[in-house]
């Protein structure tokens, strides 16, 4: 049972504290907030949890094993840091810092003390994106062509973040878990239709030094809500639709041939083919449920969480570099190639 | 009645010689097409027209009014330039050209000898665009934000055109019928699976000196067909789901309102709101039909054709910038600012 | 502040213990459950609530407004006049008693006390159905010609009651609410593909004296799950689907025009008209919220609830009719016709 | 090469011609109708086919194999006799007859002369249902539990023929080629809200003496279009959603288990399973092609349609029945238990 401090009690931070409650093999001690009405709520909800407005009550708490930081981006660093050096395992938002270069201060200061540090993102660990990784996995959809999101709807907009930190970072961090490779350039255009608020769409592309290409549509400004990924195959591909009630996750038999006739004019080159779809059945368990226990089993075990800093590093990698591109209307900027986790079979 | 020849009986030479047979406007007389096989089937629908394998059959035909050319892209300056010297009217296939240089010479050759020129963008001529065209008339949208589509299915692939040419197309002559204002930059990227075949899947971005931004996903790998448009505004949003068998255009009255409360932290500088949603009945005629009675009307009244050879042009200039941005890896390119035509009231 | 004791703590009365909880006119003081394991959650969730294994301490403790009962079906009718013969208002799950004779017998005990009695026919209190009769209510359909409903899904199977006293009761409720007429026949067919256990699927259809019909379908044995009911108007029809993630309720300016020309063979005697559809904002809090603090109202002025014992009964009513007929393989039997609650001006 | 006849040249004749002009295996040689506009549009598609408005032009030549008969149906009984005797094979639409007595008239006749009658339930030469009867064949289902299916939509009245016979029709004869058991008893509600249209609406449940039980909702008043197919099993179940533009056919791994576990309060007798779902590749060849051709390989061979007189005798018997147990407001109707065509390897 691992004792965790939840600091931040917004619409995140509620959701940390019911799955910390419900969760056996974690138990929520403390939770702080700036806002008296925020912790009046918690309280209600939560007799036993005791409730704070200064992080002190968290970071000095002897009897606490671990922090969870649920606050906004710009405040990251400077909790996640002081927690680790009070020796905390740290439990951070995403994005996990506002620059790469704070990531690797985090990661450090965490592989100094042997402390874990989990990013959550969150995605990693739905039911759909871990089937998503074991049908990568087994080759059944050949080479991968091409990564395809959408992540629209009309949303609240932020003061602090971009679109990109807020929706695109789901997308960078769900490649770096599907993919055996790290995007080698970004081209990113978008733009904010309100003064003095960041940007609220934006189109975000990835280029991969195999061919693979990787696209990301962004935007708190549309009507419908769409989450949708599509995932293309040289043998199947895959759609996965969010928002479906049912059958999340439809695998497609369906491709495309290179066929070798004569050249004539109206010749075609390449025809397709149609099969069958298959909607794999999907572990329902919340996301967040499984990724607590990740945390604790983790803690206990010392071993890396399969979001730990490095991947949240790559994941800010790739939006600073996004946005610088935004900011230059779509220029071109690389991304240092680097050695990825090693793909070895996963066991969240 | 106008008597028109028609050059290329394949898939959409099938629809022009049904759409002109089965109007009262117009009359086909001669099909022309270089395989015997497909004028075979043209004579077992149409017994009444004449089938040839020469274009002088239709070129020398003085009884003859118009040229409906409907063959690939690199051969439509010759045959169109070839039909207009002759004294024919031209209804020519999109795109109207592979270079906008030779789009200007048709241009020009068709307004010296007063003839009509009908570029086929077909989307132009459906009802759910012209009602798209009347709702952004009426200002009901306020301010336009953006315009975001999504055009992929598992295409057919070509030899001599990559995806931008066979699907954005549609939406940058679209965009040119909607919006009182022409891009001036465009960065795209895209990429080929195949080698030896052009591009299969693009993502397009064009910029407007208003702000307004466009966005075009197309594909022809993906294992699901959509057809979608987003239209965002001030006021209200369009959604156009060309796949769906009814209510095609949604329209929300839905928006993001600027809220004045002092910002704190966790404060939102923007919210929104959500209110009706209205689905107006769409004109379901065929969109050919009602292009092909267009054309016959322009050629007896002497009028500009909505789709134009100048409309034609400016999607030509689009898809050649895109392009070059695409082979470039998404490099912004300038497109000249031109004056648009005149936002008179419409009459299809 | 109304104090509530809550008996029975399964899946609905975990609802119930939230929505009393988290509202500002009511308070849960005690819940009362058989298995010490559901009380234990209870109590983990909500610390200052007592929990008990016997219904005395709710019925005996002088603290407690009212009783809330969320028991299997069998048990209602003691429950519940146990709780009026203590004073207590009562809130009864639906459907309100096995039979229609106990139904009469709570309805009197109530009044003769003056006590609020309200059944939980929760649909009534969700923002689509009251605009469903608002939209009624103001004639905009024209005259209702028929009510469709369909209620299927792959369901827990329940032991005591058919799936006409699970599922169709909610149609039985709404049929209540949006119309101003009672049923004067029905007849229901269903069957069940396991021994033992209570009819799983089953067809009922309703009739009204002016020519009204209204049908329902539910089934715990489909693959997919449906929540659609379509209301027919001469003017115009709804659809609400209530597993849209939006705009679930629609409606369409859409009908029949009669026409009178002369009769030919071939000759249609009716025609229709398609116009546009338009799907209007819904109230989305929570049923079981407004629910709650209307049962507060009643309980503070002492005015009959919207869903009160006399449309409980005549829900009870239409169930035993409905499961007369289908044990007698779809025997029409007649339901008394009954004077109705006025159409007032509605106050949830 | 079959030479065939075709009477009447509304919607479905104009499908006729057109299928019959484009086989190979058929060839169109006089159409007639009472209409000369009708005749007029019919000659102008099909230059070398005869018109004419005698249908002796037709009985009468010696030239033609067959008749094909798409007239109302009250007319069926006349011409498909007339034909018969005059030594033609026949195509009859659907429904065969008015009658049963008629029907088996013309099975009779048929026989006595060695001549093909094929009826035209054109929906058991489509992809989606032969795709089911060889799922149903396999044995995959299980046990088949029931069949419920809704076909509605905002459709032409009809003068003479109610709901039933132009819509659940279709059912009756899916289900008499996908069951190998015929319904023993019928039970129909249905009204009309147009005096002197026949009923517009209808509601009709099929039991079987193996406890199988089928529904039909079919509606000519509805606003939106709906032809869905559930089909339920004990090992797996379907649905077929004719309006999906892809995946008509959807078999899930769903299903329910009975459990053993003591029965306390609360607990379930019952349980569900959810697992995969599987979207079989459909043949999308246009059914009534392949009907063409069948019915032209039955002349050449002999061998009886797979539709024969017999398939659309059974039909018009429970039409007959729930027309019946209609006007009987929900009478239970028995219907004559018979054998049905052998159930061996289907060869369309």
């Amino acid at each position: 049972m691992i004792n965790i401090g939840v600091i931040g009690y917004g619409y995140w931070g509620a959701n940390l504290l019911r799955n910390f409650a419900e969760s056996l093999a974690t138990r929520p001690h403390v939770v702080v907030d700036p806002d008296p009405a925020r912790l009046e709520v918690a309280q209600r909800r939560y007799q036993g949890v005791k409730t704070a407005t200064d992080i002190h009550d968290i970071i000095d708490d002897p009897a606490l094993d671990a922090v969870a930081i649920a606050t906004p981006v710009s405040t990251h660093f400077d909790l996640a840091m002081t927690a680790l050096r009070a020796g905390k395992h740290v439990w951070l938002e995403k994005p996990m810092t506002e620059t790469s270069a704070q990531a690797r201060q985090l990661i450090e200061e965490a592989e100094k003390r042997d402390l874990i540090l989990l990013v959550d993102h969150t995605f990693i660990y739905t039911g759909a994106i871990r089937k998503m990784r074991e049908i990568v996995a087994s080759g059944d959809l050949g080479d991968v062509y091409y990564y395809d999101s959408t992540r629209i709807n009309l949303g609240l907009f932020q003061r602090d973040v971009n679109v990109i930190c807020d929706l695109a970072v789901h997308d960078f961090s769900i490649l770096d878990f599907l993919l055996d490779e790290h995007p080698v350039a970004v081209t990113a255009s978008g733009t904010t239709h309100f003064s003095g608020v960041p940007e609220n769409l934006a189109y975000v592309t990835l280029f991969y030094s195999s061919g693979k290409i990787a696209h990301v549509n962004v935007n708190w400004l549309a009507p419908v809500k769409v989450r949708q990924i599509l995932l293309g195959g040289s043998k199947k591909m895959i759609v996965y639709d969010d928002m479906a009630a049912s059958e999340k996750i439809k695998v497609y038999d369906s491709g495309v041939k290179v066929t070798t006739s004569p050249q004539e004019i109206y010749q075609l080159l390449v025809g397709y083919r149609t099969g069958d779809m298959w909607a794999p059945k999907i572990d329902t368990t919340e996301a967040l449920r499984i990724a607590s226990e990740h945390f604790a089993k983790c803690i206990e075990t010392g071993a890396a969480p399969v979001t730990d800093g490095r991947l949240g590093l790559r994941v800010v990698e790739v939006i600073e570099a996004a946005t610088t591109s935004m900011h230059g209307r779509g220029e071109t900027v690389q991304i240092e190639a680097r050695g990825m986790k090693s793909w070895s079979p996963l066991s969240i």
